[in-house]
């Protein structure tokens, strides 16, 4: 009746033309790979913890399979105030907390709420292909800014990132610690960007899913890296991302949040209902045990990373072929093969030589083409095999 | 620094006027009332069957908390086609089915896919409305048209409706049987719709997640209602909208799918990825066991329902002062009361004066503004207790 090029014709032509993830293209390019070691995308090897499975499975006998509060459950709004209360050594109000179904719907609702057809939000590259997917599926353009890697640094190039203002920009959008670089932002580059925010009357959107995983160099078991609410109001222009994923090794679950001004806040309860009409309450239940009674594991967590960047790095860095910033935050490496410039190609040769699987810098925007990425969040054995292999490929193809 | 006027000047025009859904608000304002009777929402009063809750649990202790398949477990899109075959007599193939965050989630990627700033979409009105707030974030013009309650019936009025095409319409909404009148479409009326957008080259998007629940006159026992998928082919213009929540009592759960041609499978999958990630394997294997194993139940709750319906329709006939349509189909009686004109002061005052919940027609667009909605799909001993409450009070205030 209708082809396949005509009925996608008949598309919105942003959302049709969308490309594919390229984390994602990768990933079902080798994911039947026999024996592969996955380090492409962001999670960790470790299943959520028992005792934050039992708290949902509590829930789901105690019969809360009903609808629920679209700004979440009370309970878990309060418990999420005492964790940034503690955390940012400052007092949150509930009523900033909204509940999201991931840290990716509170991106798209923070995407929604700011930029529509026409607009502009500013982002620095590379970074996470959701966040220019995100606004380009709602008509808005994201204003992608190459930073630099020049002598083995990537710089945060502020002038540059601050030129890309036009009469359209709606919002700047900020990720630190970065995905997939590992840069963390200081607490001056922080306010910079808030300053300039300010002085545009623009949003500040700021990701902070790796807040926890932070490795400053002298400081290293830092609670949390800088952030916007040490320098923000709460009630100003400023969206602050986060999720369950990370921390608490729940990215199956789905669960994240944003702090945003009240004011907005029946925009976001609206766009929770329109969106998916909120969060299984009996997850919830499992996230409000994480955040409450999870410390600890969070913190094995981050130490294990901690272990995994100092594997990685040592590794790479005694191969001689690789070069790379080593990440101050995140739990990721990204890095470049002397004389690999198809990073596409060789990511889907290195699965199939060596089932090592890498996430090809393409999928990262402008000025990531020539880099991979590998997820250090994964037990020792399975990064010094992996790294391995990858050193041996590397000696012989590259 | 903003205050809050200002600060929501800052958002974008469509989505910061949004107006919260009418049947959130009536629930807010009445959900803290003692003894309240609540038959607002869209959900029965059982819980989720506990052999479906354990299937999630067994999955959690199985360390199925990774991020999984961004168009559901294969397992399930397996089990959807199985169900189809069945329920419709046809053989239906695993790459058209895509299990999303919900229905709500299925009709907002369906929206997304089609329609944004300057397009429209026909609405039948009245409707639920998350289908126009969904069509309004998009930047898409819903364009619902008033059906006719005349006689005590439901005219659906196919030349008002198709009257409302323009250059600008991208795709036609029908949701059969309908929330909240309880109307069902015929075949012919369901041909006529579809021959409609074939002629025009306009999408036909069919919400059909009250499917099960249906009651035709002397055919009582029907297992479902007539669908599009009677009628058309999968791979056409065409997208069908369905949930785990009404059959199953899984309204907690924000489990939906969608039935689309496969030449859009991959914009599916990516508005999966770019708005929420996918939906929790626990929880899809819940539904898996639900849809597999929860035949006889989903009897029991269609059985249930229909006693519900005459319970009511009986309670409010013999009052003399209530008018509706009989509901084919659906769980909720959509009435109006003899001389009661504002429906949102009086849904209040009923909570007030006598703890029932009803949702206010104005929730639900043009047409139905002087009408009520109830759920009945609740305990027999509620709904008694209900109806006697509302019927006294109308005796003593209408």
């Amino acid at each position: 009746m209708n082809d396949a090029a005509n009925l996608t014709a008949t598309l919105r032509a942003n959302v049709g033309a969308e490309p594919e993830s390229g984390i994602i293209q990768i990933f079902n390019y080798g994911r039947h790979r026999e024996g592969l070691i996955p380090l492409w995308v962001g999670e960790g090897d470790l299943p959520t913890p028992g005792f934050i499975c039992d708290a949902a499975y509590d829930s789901l006998k105690a019969g809360e399979t009903f609808y629920t509060y679209q700004r979440g459950l009370p309970e878990l709004r309060q418990a999420l105030v005492d964790y940034h209360d503690t955390l940012y050594g400052r007092a949150f109000d509930v009523e900033n907390f909204f509940v999201t179904g991931s840290g990716m719907q509170a991106i798209m609702n923070a995407v929604q709420c700011v930029a529509g057809t026409g607009d502009e939000i500013i982002v620095p590259s590379p970074a996470w292909p959701n966040y220019p997917a995100a606004m380009r599926i709602n008509g808005a353009r994201p204003v992608e800014v190459p930073m630099n890697f020049a002598n083995g640094k990537w710089v945060f190039d502020i002038d540059r990132l601050f030129g890309a203002l036009t009469p359209n920009t709606k919002a700047i959008f900020v990720n630190s610690p970065s995905n997939p670089l590992g840069t963390v932002l200081s607490q001056d580059e922080l306010i910079a960007v808030r300053d300039f925010a300010r002085k545009h009357g623009i949003w500040l959107i700021s990701d902070e899913v790796y807040a926890r995983y932070y490795y400053p160099e002298g400081a290293v078991g830092s609670a949390r890296a800088p952030s916007i609410l040490d320098i923000c109001d709460v009630e100003e222009q400023v969206m602050c991302i986060n999720t369950f994923s990370k921390n608490w090794a729940m990215t199956g679950w789905r669960v994240g949040w944003m702090i945003a001004p009240r004011a907005i806040g029946q925009v976001i309860e609206n766009l929770v209902q329109y969106n998916t009409s909120g969060v299984p309450a009996f997850n919830q239940r499992a996230c409000h045990t994480a955040i409450t009674q999870g410390e600890s594991f969070v913190n094995d967590q981050v130490a294990r990373a901690l272990e995994g960047r100092e594997l990685v790095c040592n590794a790479l860095a005694g191969s001689g072929r690789f070069r790379f910033h080593k990440p101050q935050g995140a739990f990721y490496l990204f890095f470049q093969i002397d004389g690999i410039d198809d990073t596409v190609a060789a990511a889907r040769k290195i699965i199939d030589d060596v089932a090592v699987g890498l996430a090809p810098g393409t999928a990262f925007g402008p000025g990531g083409e020539q880099f991979f990425r590998l997820c250090f969040a994964r037990s020792k054995d399975s990064l010094e095999e992996a790294m391995g292999r990858l050193t041996g490929w590397v000696e012989k193809h590259a």
